[in-house]
């Protein structure tokens, strides 16, 4: 019975064993995006616009093509071949600039060399003529009445999201789209308010400076399209590649190496298109290799103005809120709508509050274009609410936490209808945090502590498929199509095969998506791929351990139920069969190798915004910081967070995670701005733009998992790595705000900016 | 009504359409093996044997080794940390000799640098001394009493084939392996018979020269193995280089590129272990480039001396018959014992023979191994039996095809129990070839004509699995390891996938085999592809195309007898639906993409081979032949042969496969052989040995494709392109012995043989 026991108990999943990939990733055997060279590869450059808005008048490339070395260059009148557009909400961003550039460091023309130094080289040659307009650089400058318009005609819209397919693509103004929700009475509940609390608050636009890039290679010939890139949605690429290039997706093959890095960055097309077209003119594949400063300008985070009116009753009770959420998205759509959807969505806060109004819109700006960053526009609303509830609970004279817990969803609560009830327990754990923080305790002057939570919706509807193989000598590969971007899905992945089979761990495979090889999954975002993938791989290896017992039931004429698999290998009381001596003893009745595929589609009841989340993705933060009354300097002294795995797959890598967007959340609340002058990025490179450093990691920094196995995914696991990063800002900022005795409203608080608040200094920023 | 008769004609199987890959193959657009060039890669040379046996004493590389760009020299030291052996049958062929030599040719050691010109110098600073045996070049000498053993030692079994694994792997003998069949009683029988004749007959080693040669690229490190190579057994090659490096066959990807010729040539491990051995010890990819002449060295077809003696009674029928039949295969087995077991099996030829006996055995000696040859095995036998059947009906007074229609066997009989029955027309087809080449008019002088029949079994138990995928933009992708070398595997396998979902067939897309990501395929040999993978092709296009239905139905709320699919859309009477229309308005429910695996198993009841043949791929030639008296040089003036396709799925393809074989049956006939003089091969490179050129292209040159839709493979299929080859040789033969008056027992019939013949001339041949 022991020995069954054992059998039977979880191997791999929930420990904290070292990632698969740890090895390949130390000696530098995995080839990152950046590594990719294929023979015969051509280089290039790119000659961007130094204005945010001006039409173009003309373009002389006879100088640049004279270059020795230079194979081709790439204008925009080489995209009337083509259906040059891209995005995965509305298809507004063209390959290469066309009449007008609409922010700094647009793509407007390409050259392809034999080497780079003579790629940019012939760019520096390249004559452009430019006609340049107002920029529009800012919220305020978007919405004025008679604002020029960033984008004014028709989009064509994109089967990527039904709900915002359904938008009307034409641009009467810079609102890009708009989503509203209410339920209640807003107004009836604020007049039965005791109190009403009104606010504005702004998240400033940042950038996700993975530490890798953005590297693409691509070739195409007449037998379709070669892409090895880094991305987090290769099908997506795929689906772009297709209509701009006329190319049936079965002829079109996007390898998504693992990245150094993403948060979203390199998720839908970047430089895929650009690439390719390159390689057509080119005849030869072609490395297009972005400069960190390319990639600050390529894709980044949107800016937010949030203003929060709310009512409470004088006992501290919710009745009423509204939530104006304005995102400053960039010159084209990329997923903006969409984070303006999901962030304007949850923008309320996991509270309880019968009258509800929400109104989110995403804003067009000569900027560049704004995408998924993780969080997902969620990080900018938990700023602004979680500052926000402190306020009230100030005004209220209540503890802010006490004033969270009266109004906090519980378990099996509506956030709203037809989503999915609240599936974590907020109070308990909130509570938790805050004995951990001896949050009554005295605190040292310039000190403060601060809470904050958030939630998240996960993706749907969404779907995944894999495809498991046990091979003759009894390894395992497992082919799906989640991108490995140093969030371990890899690792995750082989470890529910190798479970789910009992195998050993180190027989199985992953291999890396490839749109021609692997089957489809929708992508590697929202922390959905532990859930989505992670049911598809068990389904799969699921039914190849079925499969395997029934052959080895054959063999031994026993019944399947007297048989287990102990570490790869079948056992029947004394008896053992390794599982080459199974395959091979009955290929002749089942075939050599057992395949399956395993699918799991998420298309649930709907929610306001689509279909509903398969799980809640929740946080909890609770720090103490140190203000140093001189310099403004703010020090994150102890940094506590909650996150709710459901079941930690890979323990190590679940509080990695935890601890890594944590990390970010510090740089989003302390350093990171894009800081724009006349729509010219000032700050693009690490030189000067400054990220969360090893000397800012907080003395007491921790991460609880919780793990009730109460998720949707393998082993009652739910999807993490969001977490930290949405409501660190505002923790920190709350603590701030104790240490000080002010809030301020707008991120990031760099020293100066605390220092005026101390000082009510007045006079600009610099 | 006739519309959907339009519908359900069949759109692209049977017809003459260009292959799928003709623009690629014309443009230069498809990277043949040869063309593979990966990034960093280094070049190879290999220091070869100049002895035929011999035991190495010392190896010397100090020199090598200094010469400045040579990055490492392996030899047999390096072999001790792997399990150095391969072969599929027994593993009795090391990567490198290790302390002997057993062919001249025989690779020792390999040099690995940054260019092919610095690895072959290199190679030729390299000293090995040598203790020189004597070498075993022919059948005599290999089975004297006293004969020195070409391998002596126990071999380890494989996995790859039962009933030879099951076969004593210790070598007293030259004989590797030995093979019996026998029926009724022999001895009886001859003694009832009217006459016996008994001969010998010669079939000597020749060479695939596919033209393009063998060439690997390989390279491994911590997450394990990748080979490029072009080979007809990828799944093959990776159970070989799991062994050889005890790396688990998930951590192995073999990907085969399309193959510039191979015959039989490419099938099983060739240079791929080598390649992987150097890439192991130089830490980067290796190129693996062998010339001509080192390919001819590699492998080649066995030589065969043939023994029948029949029986027949004065009315022409055949009474019994014995078959003594003597492979000489090479120093290493390879899978020549499976050729010598399954050409032996029909060295009866198909005929009805009551009392059989049949002795078939592979013997070594101190050759290049011999592997699989187009035919694997039958036209050595063919060569004999068909002399023989001549000699018989001549001796009997009888025309050589009326002889052969009162022996030949019927649809429905079989050729031995517990195989499949005969399942073509032997006797109606043979009449009608006669009758076109006018077998009944008279001859000019020197002119002669000749048919012969022959069969050959394709190959049980073997398995294939293929994966269709539907995307989302209506293009199929079929992932499968069916290899494609020239012999369009990949065009028709289009083409069962687009008749099946009744698509374009432009839309579709087939992988090349790779290991790591498409299913088990048992190999791409035996002509078993069209029906093996075909039908499994099948099988999962149906599925795909019934799941595409049932989501039409549901959104045409109709049932889905009522639907049918016209190239590409879905009518419903005057409504039509696109496939893309269909995948998304339902991929909440079932997925975006439809995917499927498509199995077929081959597992059939037991002949004295194993596994019964899924189809016989039969054969019949007729041939006019003009011979020069004074020069003794044949000129074949007609060839009409005909294929029995079952149903040609590509019928252009189908033709080309049988114009080809028979071509390749020319040269055997008339040119082809391997000239070894103490064991040292003479004539390796298309300069010493003669293949067939255009201007033998014969003047009248038809194959007939026979269809009668009654095969077991898609649409009726059965397999073909392996038949003209086997029966040209002994159809000429008999044409020339016709123009001459006497037969020549021994291929090929030079220019001198024929013309000492003639003259009856003595002395030895040059």
């Amino acid at each position: 019975m022991g020995k069954i026991e054992i059998a039977n108990s979880l191997k791999t999943i929930g420990r904290a064993i070292p990632r698969t990939d740890y090895r390949a990733k130390i000696t530098g055997a995995i080839p990152y995006p950046s590594d990719v060279a294929v023979e015969g590869m051509l280089e290039s450059a790119i000659v961007h616009s130094p204005f945010a808005h001006a039409e173009i008048e003309s373009i002389d490339i006879s100088a640049a093509i004279e270059v020795p070395g230079v194979i081709c260059v790439l204008t925009r009148d080489d995209l009337k071949e083509l259906d040059p557009y891209f995005g995965p909400v509305f298809r507004d961003q063209p390959i290469l600039a066309i009449d007008r550039v609409r922010y700094e460091g647009e793509p407007v023309v390409a050259i392809v060399a034999v080497d780079r130094k003579t790629a940019h080289y012939a760019a520096s040659l390249v004559e452009v003529e430019y006609h340049p307009h107002p920029e529009i650089d800012n919220l305020e400058a978007a919405l004025e009445p008679n604002a020029p318009l960033v984008q004014s005609y028709a989009q064509r819209g994109s089967h990527y999201s039904k709900v915002l397919a359904d938008a009307d693509p034409r641009h009467t103004s810079n609102v890009a789209f708009k989503w509203d929700y209410d339920r209640g009475n807003v107004v009836a509940g604020m007049a039965t308010a005791d109190l009403i609390i009104e606010n504005e608050y702004r998240v400033p636009i940042i950038h996700h400076f993975p530490l890798e890039p953005i590297h693409t290679v691509a070739k195409m010939d007449s037998e379709g399209i070669t892409v090895w890139t880094g991305t987090q949605t290769p099908m997506a690429v795929r689906q772009d590649l297709a209509v701009i290039f006329g190319c049936p997706q079965s002829k079109i093959q996007v390898v998504s190496f693992p990245m150094g890095g993403s948060f979203g960055a390199k998720a839908f097309s970047k430089v895929e298109p650009l690439a390719v077209a390159l390689a057509r003119k080119a005849g030869k594949p072609v490395r297009v290799a972005l400069s960190m400063s390319e990639t600050a300008r390529t894709i980044r985070r949107a800016g937010a103005r949030v203003k929060i009116k709310s009512g409470v009753n004088r006992d501290g009770t919710l009745v009423a809120r509204k939530v104006e959420i304005d995102y400053q998205i960039g010159a084209y759509a990329d997923c903006a709508p969409r984070v303006a959807q999901k962030g304007g969505y949850v923008s309320a806060g996991p509270y309880r509050i019968p009258n509800l109004e929400i109104r989110s819109r995403a804003i067009y700006s000569n900027t560049p274009p704004s995408g998924a960053y993780r969080g997902f526009g969620v990080p900018q609303a938990t700023w602004a609410y979680e500052q926000h509830t402190d306020e009230l609970a100030k005004a209220l004279g209540m503890d802010a936490i006490e004033f969270r817990l009266k109004n906090m969803l519980e378990r099996g609560e509506s956030y709203a209808e037809g989503d999915t009830p609240i599936d974590t327990d907020y109070a308990p754990v909130l509570r938790e945090l805050a004995n951990e923080l001896e949050w009554d305790q005295p605190l040292k002057p310039w000190r403060g502590r601060g809470v904050a939570v958030s939630f998240k919706p996960s993706q749907a509807p969404t779907e995944s498929t894999a495809i498991v193989r046990l091979h003759a000598d009894g390894s395992v590969s497992v082919l799906m199509g989640t991108a490995e971007m140093g969030q371990g899905s890899n690792s995750a992945m082989a470890q529910i095969a190798a479970e789910e089979i009992n195998i050993p761990l180190e027989r199985v495979v992953v291999t890396k998506p490839d749109t021609a090889m692997v089957p489809f999954d929708s992508t590697t975002t929202a922390s959905r791929s532990t859930v989505a993938m992670g049911r598809a791989v068990q389904n799969a290896a699921r039914d190849i351990k079925s499969k395997l017992l029934k052959r080895a039931a054959i063999l031994l004429k026993e019944s399947v139920d007297n048989l287990i698999i102990e570490n790869g290998e079948i056992v029947f009381g004394q008896q053992r069969l390794t599982i080459p001596e199974i395959l091979y003893q009955t290929k002749e009745i089942s075939g050599i190798e057992i395949i399956s595929i395993g699918q799991f589609i998420l298309a649930p009841t709907r929610s306001p915004i689509g279909g509903s989340t398969p799980f809640w993705e929740p946080c909890w933060v609770a720090t103490e910081v140190e203000v140093d009354p001189n310099t403004g300097r703010v020090k994150v002294c102890r940094l506590l967070t909650a996150v709710d795995a459901g079941k930690a797959i890979n323990l190590q890598q679940v509080e990695g995670q935890d601890i890594g967007s944590s990390m970010q959340g510090i740089g989003a609340a302390l350093y990171e701005q894009m800081i724009f002058e006349s729509g010219v990025l000032s700050n693009p490179s690490l030189v000067q733009y400054r990220v969360p450093l090893f000397m800012d990691v907080p003395d007491d920094f921790r991460s609880k998992v919780i793990e009730n196995e109460d998720g949707p995914g393998p082993f009652g696991a739910k999807g993490v790595g969001e977490g930290g990063l949405m409501a660190v800002p505002a923790a920190i900022g709350n603590a701030v705000a104790q240490a000080i005795g002010t809030h301020i409203n707008q991120l990031p608080l760099t020293p100066e900016r605390v220092w005026r608040a101390i000082t009510k200094k007045e006079g600009s920023e610099t």
